[in-house]
């Protein structure tokens, strides 16, 4: 059963950022952002209430701490520097769920630490040490670090695909810095292959297998919410 | 039974602040700063550490958002900003509890905010709705808005008196930017006038009741160390 | 002469804020953010640089220290803490203006600051300290603390008029947190009423004159570039 | 004739760092930090005047934008993102020196984007773009890509020497995290050595050429005015 995620809560203080309230509807999880790339404290709170409205899962959304660069630009931390600025964020985020009566559901980590995680193991180690002692899963890219380090720590993973992304050769993801509108026809058909197939086709026009327990959208995109009711439709249709 | 308590964790990235090794061993209660107006992830998680190794108690000291300003620079923030903000604080400390298999003790507020909620009951309140989800008590001045909102909101309240501070003829603190050494006769008689015959003296030398379950003593004059032993054996002395 | 002025550069890292691109080609004074309520050095260069390319002043437009308040919470600085943070903020726009070859035209406080400073001469006299060395106008309220402490100091002035906003019956600006689109007719009649009688109307509808040397409207209402290019006709028709 | 400059105004908020009252008397040029590894916009216009009242030369310390890792964090900025940072970051240190009376006598990069830029011609040539407008030399090592940078943009270039750090055997720095006591024999010895024989000594006993216009020590050691003045005494002996 494939759920449908959304990184979410990312404006911050003044700045509007992504359509939370068109895409809750839609998807399972809420990746909720945790103040260190994005977001602030009222904002997530009132995030996390909007989601938890909808009936959703609410998981953290951590970063490196960097919001100028909105957590895509590489810093070297310590492993151990890494998994205690993961505590602090998971643990922020469940400081709102406290207050609103909900249960953390999953861990996904932000921007360039998740492709930083997925190359390097310790720093797929600190995320995983950061994620075991709240007992939840780590949503992650199958068949690298992320995986590896999870099962070694003994923490739930749960593979992504990224239907309104496209992949390197190398099967990592390019990241854009300025969401343009998403093409629903070749969102569609990622999504259906990957759903019925397992697989996904690389810029390079190869076909790589995919392994995957949730589809990951994102909020920034002017067509951000017929993306997700798009993709609703397609997880359910094949499930 | 009177508690000794003390603000820790108040070092910054490379800044190093407070003798938090030194005076660990004396008190009861540790709390510790959440990164708002002093510490960061790492340093909460090794002052956790530090605390549960003592077999300590562990709260949380959130503050206002000002690092610059060590939380002592009067902010306006809207009731709903503040419980969000106390929320994210309170939360990201419990992080590193739950990493380190340790509890929440209480929470007490940082600097110039306690200040604020003594004479401001918007304020208190909104504290107070921030620690009611965690079921922990509050630590604040008894006799001021502080009490009354954790009563009005169903936190346990206990008071706190600072023997190592002057109080103001009106009752409030002085707080000084620069700690100087501490006069540990001054210190000690404070501490055993408020034990025996629960009353302070104030900066005009007026006599005021005073009623506390805790008292609270700061990790940065030269001589803390020998405050936090004394404080220790007079209280030790006096239960 | 009458001239235009508007706040830009407020953007930060990936958020985006306000139409600078459209309006600038009709205001003559761009006031841009120094990173402190908005902005990164990146986009005050790149802000720098659009402004000069079209030939127009640029100002610095500092704030309180609070990026996530957007400077529209009140914070208590010292004095001088205010005069150095100033400094700082207009010194780092010059920092942009000497790469690019351009001039500091003059400064304009961002926010919450401008509101205190205009009710108190502390706020306003450290504000004016820190002009006073650039040699440039401080753009201010005529006939508040703005205006008495900018003499006081031997700091030119120049007093704003507000036709996108309304004014309490005090005089004062009343400022929205979210910007809606600005009533044409409305900002036409107001900024018409000011350049030809000098007066404004109040929300209690009360006529109150105004002196004022720039008009300043704002980037972020939908509508900002109509009401750009319509405030430049309505000034150059009565110049 | 070699100077002798050292870090300075590495204080932030509440938090100490560096004996700079003592030092500023034997020391030539002052390196001022500017906010983003360290200081903050007060302790810059103190620590200009302190510079200022002793006669010394002010130039601006700049670094990468991470406070909590003191700029000691590799950090991956885009080239322009980089040269806007130093405009920023210079630019605030002039704001301070027009309002004190000053002049901007040099830049010294802070930290790790000091190594990063001896070792990477983009971030090199970033950082000289930064310095080129304000017409003063960069502080750097020579022989790396801070002196080949600086000569492609027409940046007077200064070499300094380290007599306070030990050198790696590839002749880069070797940063400890907290600064113990300096040994003075050794330190007078690498400096009579480098000032007399333009030579150091690396960590396996080898003997490099090290060409320097400059002498760097630093303000945050236990016995830190002890080198300082005798780094003075040593490089007037040899002048």
């Amino acid at each position: 059963m494939v759920t449908l995620n959304c990184d979410m809560g990312e404006s911050y203080g003044n700045w509007r950022f992504g359509d939370d309230t068109g895409i809750m509807p839609y998807i399972d999880c809420a990746n909720i952002a945790c103040g260190f790339h994005a977001s602030d404290p009222w904002t997530m709170l009132k995030t996390v209430r909007l989601a938890l409205s909808h009936g959703k899962n609410v998981g953290a959304h951590p970063s490196l701490p960097d919001r100028e660069g909105f957590g895509r630009r590489e810093m070297k931390l310590q492993p151990e520097e890494l998994t205690a600025a993961f505590l602090y964020q998971i643990g922020a985020l469940t400081g709102m769920l406290v207050a609103e009566g909900g249960q953390l559901s999953h861990v996904k980590p932000h921007g360039i630490v998740y492709g930083m995680a997925a190359r390097d193991m310790d720093t797929a180690r600190a995320i995983a040490a950061a994620v075991k002692p709240f007992g939840v899963p780590l949503f992650g890219m199958a068949g690298t670090c992320h995986e590896t380090a999870a099962q070694a720590l003994g923490v739930e993973f749960i593979g992504e695909f990224f239907p309104d992304l496209t992949y390197a050769p190398d099967g990592s993801l390019i990241i854009p810095r300025v969401q343009s509108a998403i093409d629903l026809k070749l969102a569609e058909d990622r999504m259906s292959r990957a759903l019925t197939r397992n697989e996904l086709v690389t810029t390079d026009n190869k076909v790589r297998p995919i392994s995957f327990g949730t589809a990951c959208i994102h909020s920034d995109p002017p067509n951000a919410r017929d993306v997700a009711a798009l993709m609703r439709r397609v997880i359910d249709t094949h499930s």
